[in-house]
């Protein structure tokens, strides 16, 4: 039994409910990777085989998850600025998507895992193309993923079928540890979204799911527009193609649902048990996308919600205390209350929010005897964080990613005093400056996909 | 002749239109104080008597202006969390200054000297109590600021008038070099707003200006609801109240302006030379204040516009790489527009617009020869900014306030290499901990002041 101790940390508690609370000079012990107790400083004994981590001072704060990623895309971080959202797929991202290759793929998904982990998220759940490499990228440095192998039906059935293998591959590769693989990754199907896969290849999907037990992670309802125009085309909302598809029984993460309008909720809520929606707010804001994603009328509907980046090509960084604050406040703005979106609530969305959305309720999401331990040590004592009248709010408010000093996934310190223990930050950075004018050339002409929702 | 050199930084040139670009490979001269010239690297030869500061790798900015914020407010960082504007002015804040004191004013603005320092912040804009000791911090500390000490009409003429001598006391302590003074302090007339200072006081306050070639720095207009009590009560709009008190005649710094409508903006262009709005976004997010302020239409008015945090109190940092991020998301917002707000223009409100702020337009803003040297060494370097496909982007949309170097107030380096280099972190840090319970507490009762506006 591997056994390792955090200790004399303060703890942040992220109940279900209610207000989360800070428990100071604790000692977290954890055993086989998965946390074993918290208890007042000096209850666990130092012993021989028993790794200790000195945490005076700082706080330990469940692992962040960004629900919703597309890791790879860090590549093009910056390339696609001050555009509108139909040129930012059809005249930038889907272009430059054709130069896409396993080899960039990945160079990329390690740049993606560097940050995230330095940034003290431990988990994310990503739906991009050559999704192996990303889960290589995964088990190489530390960090827990959910992977879900991206496809469109505009490549036909065959491409359709060579994502499903895709997902049933990178799910091999998690249970084998004879190849190095590890429960930490998981897979998902990632048809692409409900405006650029069939209804028929979404029943498939469904079917697939259903039958060899993977979730669904897929686009729907993004706006306001697309659920309009969903209901020209189809006759049905985003939700309710969803619905008929099978693809909520089957079990779904939705990124965005920002068009989610009053009749899809009580669709949601049939499915709530198994429905989770990822809100990425920044993006909503940076390309102008409207109202945000309704997260009051989801948690009406009981709906799990987490917090998410999509990718760095709009959100421009990978970082969730960005992504957690910006929820808070775009969601007191949305509903023009400042007393909604409270910062327990706002850290909930980011912790046990997340987990509902990689599939890991009961997995992850929380600092408590019998989950994973994921967690983050975090530094409050920067002039940008003092005085800590409640460091809640310091957590939601003030504090920086680069704050984070320790993070551990799954039992395993992968970052140590602000370093990656498991790989090496300057041979990540050469690569991706080495790759990073590939990914953006357009001198080939095409694209991957035509944005016309 | 001090001279300090620069070298071999990428430098952020900010024109007065047009798109910013970035040179490469470059060197700044600085001669007492000014920047003297910015030429490729190598063209300035060391020599005795001239100071270098290595900056390979790094891109220089024009320091950052915080256009409008109340400094000391640091104390009550995380005090005041999830309540409505009422609650926040008359539950919480004001009651709080009840616990103002000379010496607490002053550990609060030498952390928040230390904070925006450190953040690449060079100039700031204050409007508080006892500004004579913010200017004390920022004289020790190394920063640039303007200060205007706040009245309210509640305090009757006495209050009035002695706010008015605070000014001219802090425009002597930025004079008076024998003094530790700095032509880096400046002061300006601080009315609280335009519903807590009547009508009598503002004609007072334009008079004292206009005599003595004070600038006015208040707060107006800051939401739609203010805007229609005004006009309920008054019978005119916040801004032609200003324009009837000959407060806009004068010269104004207008704090926030979300309430500002099309009628106003005949008025605003009559006065735009010697007038500036501070936008504050982060703000108007989190107290669900309405729409944000309506930069487009006072652009086409010709008023400059800086960004501010506010008070920490409510803003939770006096960032303002955050700040200016949340203006260029959130005015994309507002217009429905991802075209809009460009980095470009982004850049510009924050260091262009920010000097016209701080009523030093020619002064500072711009990293060009014959303004004084004010400036940030960013490093882009971390995997969060990787890789560089546009540094104006990264700058904001990617770079973290940690990402600041070294930074450069009137020529003196005031961080070096993350540290202060005038000022004791420890100690500022150790006596903030040590004050701060006696900010928040509220068993005295009453309040400075009572929100009704």
């Amino acid at each position: 039994m591997t056994r390792l101790v955090i200790r004399n940390c303060s703890v942040l508690v992220v109940p279900v409910e209610g207000e989360c609370r800070v428990d100071e000079y604790q000692d977290i012990l954890i055993e086989d990777g998965a946390i074993a107790e918290v208890m007042p400083t000096g209850a666990v004994a130092a012993e021989s085989g028993l790794e200790e981590v000195g945490a005076t001072g700082l706080i330990a704060v469940p692992g962040l998850v960004n629900s919703h990623t597309h890791s790879p895309m860090v590549m093009m971080r910056g390339a696609a600025e001050d555009v509108s959202i139909d040129d930012w797929f059809n005249r930038k991202i889907w272009p430059m998507e054709m130069n896409l290759t396993p080899e960039r793929v990945k160079v990329g998904a390690r740049l993606a895992c560097a940050e995230m982990l330095l940034a003290g998220v431990t988990t994310f759940v990503d739906h991009y193309f050559h999704a192996d490499q990303i889960a290589a990228a995964a088990l190489e440095t530390g960090i827990r993923a959910d992977l879900a192998p991206t496809f469109f039906s505009s490549t036909g059935a065959d491409g359709r079928e060579a994502a499903y293998e895709a997902a049933r591959e990178i799910r091999r590769m998690g249970q084998s540890a004879a190849r190095g693989g590890s429960p930490r990754i998981t897979a998902s199907l990632g048809p692409h979204a409900t405006y650029t896969v069939s209804e028929e290849d979404l029943r498939r999907t469904a079917e697939v799911a259903r039958a060899e037990a993977f979730r669904i992670h897929l686009h729907a309802a993004e706006t306001a527009d697309q659920t309009q125009s969903s209901k020209d085309r189809l006759g049905a909302t985003p939700i309710e193609v969803l619905e008929r598809t099978g693809v909520l029984g089957a079990g779904a993460l939705i990124a965005h649902g920002c068009g989610i309008v009053d009749s899809d909720l009580p669709i949601l809520a049939k499915h709530a048990a198994r429905t989770a929606v990822a809100a990425c707010p920044k993006v909503y804001l940076k390309l102008a996308m409207g109202p945000t994603t309704p997260i009051k009328h989801l948690q009406s509907a009981g709906v799990a919600v987490g917090v998410g980046t999509d990718g760095a090509a709009v959100h421009n960084t990978l970082d969730v205390w960005e992504s957690l604050r910006l929820l808070a406040l775009t969601q007191k703005q949305r509903e023009q209350d400042a007393e909604w979106m409270t910062i327990s609530d706002t850290l909930r969305h980011a912790t046990r929010g997340g987990a509902a959305a990689a599939g890991l309720s009961d997995t992850i999401g929380a600092i408590e005897p019998g989950r994973r331990a994921d967690l983050a040590l975090v530094d409050l004592s920067a002039p940008h964080c003092q005085p800590v009248h409640d460091p809640r709010a310091a957590l939601v408010y003030s504090v920086r990613a680069s704050d984070v000093v320790t993070v551990v996934v799954d039992g395993n310190i992968v970052v140590r005093d602000r370093h990656l223990t498991n790989a090496n930050l300057d041979d990540i950075l050469q690569d991706a400056k080495a790759t990073a004018h590939t990914l953006v050339d357009l001198s080939k002409g095409g694209a991957v996909q035509h944005y016309a929702p």
